[in-house]
């Protein structure tokens, strides 16, 4: 096949810019190595073997999935180090397993004390131990056990003697950076993350609980964090993309963003002063986006489809299945996206866009230079 | 395979109820033959050739699509009478024509003059004429032009003489009726839509113009019209699923919808009266819901996977890409709910959600009966 260039691609589709992507996973592989610690990126944000592979350049291999159809397409691509970072449903331990045999290691994740006896009793008396780890809340109240509850310590010791069971650590997620403003209140987020994690970690090892292995990792405060000592592992993920959220909050600027949906201009609705694309809600994703930040975010940055050129004024302001609308509050001028005109959008959050599609349509300097699979699925 | 019951199925995964389904295919059938007009149900919200099957029984066969995917799929499964109600993206016009010669009938899309002369300029000369809709704006304000404005009428009298089109009529769709707060306003926009959009059919048969199908529809309106006079054709398609937003608006009651996505507890945050499960926002989107009919309406309507019982007080609060929060004003019964349990969650949307899985799980009274695939994707 011929190579094309973005604007002549059917859409909608998904573009990934290979040179913006480089230079994201290329400054967090950098980052961590500098900060003194394994980079274990989390592959749910892109879902793709090829870009898994990218993102593990100058570090051990390993990579943090958040469903079974990522794990097991990445153990086809030879991953074979592999941590499922979602607490294990009790209904999925057997397909986890089978799995897990297969692998050099995938680690699971437990918060409650029910679903590590049930994994337990399926992995007693097995060959290898299954690698677990304790999620730990750091302050996202999300998953994960309290860091001052003293029930904690005590599940971790079990968790450390139970059968079957390979006790590595303590891991946690600080997705509440996510509320964050503005940059510089990241920097107080992962030092908190860190902090909470590590101290904790230290009162699991006082207690007999050898918690070697410390996790931490979301891309907002790896993206800022200068100080991770007492941490062994960051699973940052969305940062290989990044997106107009992140921009948002001050993770990146949207220029480091790498995927966009690429769209068609279909209707023009002057008397509103608004556009049409044949880009929604499927595929960008109704997440609201940074509305904290600001109340009239829409629901993603438009630029020209090679993204050369930024319509700044230009917001996603509603979105339904397949159709955007498009507004501005200066007057949009009609004449350069005509009806057909293509344009890039950069959505709010890139890992539930790019999760709509099946392949990426890989492109440096305006020109598709291959196609990558997406692991969707569960 | 032995045939499993819901509560055995792999989570999370997007169950159908049959039962639930063929009541809201017959219904709908019954009310649309009781009015008078042909139904061509919308798949955009299934995308599944089973379902559109069932969906044209005691009807002509005809169907609506959103996409070219399911377009290519419902071809392939026999069906040759499609409209694509999306307004035609230039860069998909090749694609579309070369579907269309392999059906009986594809019809297309316009509002706009541009979009129309395009589709003319590589239509004319070809054996068969391409079936066009004016694509009317009766309220909505998405898509489609102003019935009030001359300019309309002028833009059809063009699209009815140029070569390579067949000019079929006009076709809107009442999208505004999901800003009702309650079934009796329902009524006042399904009235509207039949008396604008037939009104504007005459003015244009009267200028010349020969609108031979005046066609309509959306579920909230179609669910409780009673008058379809002077309408050739009605397209809801969201109505053989419902979903917990149509419950909230009037369209249906909760118990019609015959979509969920079933679930599995793996979390008890008893600090804080939550529980997690392991559908999030990729499983569930993040469709906001009805927030004007209940600001808290969350992201979905919970109960047990087989649905004979509902937990009105559990909403699903929020939603990360795996993770879904469920709260409850109330105290939570975590033993009617542990760690492993499964839950079924009717999601606000059931297109955003359907559009995540590859096949339906099929069940009667309980017992999956079928798997069908879904036609995801453009």
């Amino acid at each position: 096949m011929p190579r094309m260039r973005i604007e002549e691609l059917p859409t909608p589709c998904a573009v990934v810019d290979l040179s913006r992507l480089e230079r994201n996973a290329a400054r967090m592989a950098e980052r961590m190595t500098r900060l003194g610690v394994r980079l274990r990126p989390h592959v749910k944000t892109h879902k793709c073997a090829e870009i898994a592979r990218l993102s593990v350049r100058g570090h051990f291999g390993g990579v943090t999935v958040s469903t079974l159809a990522e794990a097991r397409g990445l153990a086809d691509a030879g991953f074979d180090d592999l941590t499922w970072a979602v607490p294990i449903a009790l209904d999925r331990i057997d397909d986890a397993l089978a799995l897990g045999a297969r692998v050099r290691r995938l680690a699971l994740l437990v918060d409650h004390p029910d679903a590590a006896r049930a994994l337990s009793a399926r992995t007693r008396g097995a060959a290898r131990r299954t690698p677990v780890f304790l999620k730990l809340d750091c302050g996202y109240h999300r998953a994960g056990v309290d860091p001052e509850d003293a029930a904690s310590v005590a599940f971790a010791r079990e968790l450390s003697e139970l059968p079957g069971l390979d006790f590595r650590g303590v891991l946690t997620h600080a997705g509440h950076a996510y509320r964050a403003t503005r940059r510089e209140e990241l920097h107080a987020v992962a030092r908190a993350e860190r902090e909470v994690t590590v101290r904790f970690a230290e009162r699991l090892r006082a207690a007999g609980a050898p918690a070697a292995e410390v996790s931490v990792g979301s891309t907002p405060t790896m993206s800022v964090v200068e100080d991770l000592s007492g941490v062994t592992e960051a699973r940052p993920g969305n940062y290989l993309f990044y997106d107009a959220f992140q921009a948002a909050i001050g993770s990146c600027v949207l220029a480091d963003a790498a995927f966009s949906v690429v769209a068609t201009v279909i209707g023009h609705a002057r008397a509103r002063n608004e556009l049409l694309v044949n880009a929604g809600a499927l595929a960008l994703s109704k997440d609201a986006g940074p509305t904290h930040v600001d109340p009239r975010c829409g629901f993603g940055a438009v630029a020209s489809a090679d993204r050369s050129r930024s319509f700044p004024g230009l917001r996603v302001r509603s979105l339904s299945q397949e159709h955007g609308e498009l507004g501005s509050d200066a007057p949009i001028d009609y004449d350069a996206l005509p009806i057909g005109a293509r344009v890039a959008i950069v959505p709010n959050h890139s890992c539930l866009s790019a999760a709509q599609f099946d392949r990426y349509h890989v492109a440096r300097d305006g020109v598709v230079v291959d196609a990558w699979r997406v692991l969707r699925g569960w």
